[in-house]
């Protein structure tokens, strides 16, 4: 058995509303920031699994990915390796996205 | 000028309590996957900056998502450069974490 930390990026696809992105954008002008733009609001969800090897791993967050944390209707989602503890609370300095899920929508 | 990507991805601190993580940990059982654990459940914002040079456009992102994109007290952001257009929705098979936002709280 060993442990392993992914990451799953979850964005709306291209073409879909994306509201909060909107919203973001909306607001750079208050703040005075200026070329900002095609800004994206999705989540990221961290994990760490117990599994027999890596594959197998891969295997469960796959799963999740498509069946729990993301509506393949309107969301694509990519799966990324952890090499710490946690990636967005302590610095990682390798990550890899290697899968993408495109779903059938 | 130059175009850069990045992708912000917010979580919440150590030892504030994530409800969206609990939840989806509550959800494993019904799906009947095991060995899963410490889901943390964040956002990604994913961003394109026109600046002089990448310094300037980073300097653009950390200011966003230090005042905008996130609570500094309860919530850690870590700035990500994007190679292509986009991560989540295309490949992309170079990220970096390059900052890490710790916050006072």
């Amino acid at each position: 058995m060993s442990t392993h930390r992914f990451a799953v990026n979850v964005a709306p696809k291209p073409g879909i509303l994306d509201p909060q992105g909107r919203a973001v954008e909306g607001s750079l002008g208050h703040l005075g920031i200026g070329g900002v733009s095609a800004v994206r609001v999705g989540r990221r969800v961290e994990l760490t699994v117990d599994a027999s090897d890596e594959g197998a791993a891969r295997t469960v967050v796959e799963r999740l990915a498509a069946e729990l944390l993301s509506n393949p209707l309107i969301e694509a989602y990519a799966i990324e390796s952890i090499a710490g503890a946690s990636s967005t609370t302590g610095v990682s300095s390798t990550t890899g996205v290697s899968s993408v899920g495109a779903g059938e929508g």
